[in-house]
């Protein structure tokens, strides 16, 4: 099993998450490195894992940290993960 | 267990993944209607369902026929299912 970083996105509005899914699309192509992103009408799912070596880099680290400044600015929350 | 409509589309870049779903995303805006959205590396799923109704109806049908025109113009296809 592979180890991901994982987090909920109450986007709320599925045109708020339709941006979010913009901002860290351009932030992976810039920095070559792709999160899983599930869009739904009220929330947005990310997952950051390094597939290469099977787990979590500083790679996922860096990407997790500007996924949580474009969560930020658009003011949307990451939700408790009850999985 | 709701029914639902599902696809895989092998977008094979990222950033053709991303111009698909923004187009689908346009679509369901103007349709009002709401797919479940998965944005990977080489491949974007979508489920499609009437969550009002607990299963598919004609607003699926209508916006599954305009994701495989988006498809169509991007030269993205639809992929075997073997879940």
């Amino acid at each position: 099993m592979e180890e991901t970083l994982t987090a909920r996105f109450a986007t709320k509005r599925f045109t708020t998450g339709l941006d979010f899914v913009n901002r860290i699309g351009a932030s992976a192509e810039e920095a070559d490195h792709h999160p899983d992103l599930t869009l739904t009408y009220p929330e947005v799912a990310v997952t950051l894992s390094s597939h290469d070596v099977g787990g979590i880099t500083s790679r996922d680290i860096d990407l997790a940290r500007i996924i949580s400044e474009h969560a930020a600015k658009l003011g949307v929350t990451a939700t408790p993960d009850h999985d």
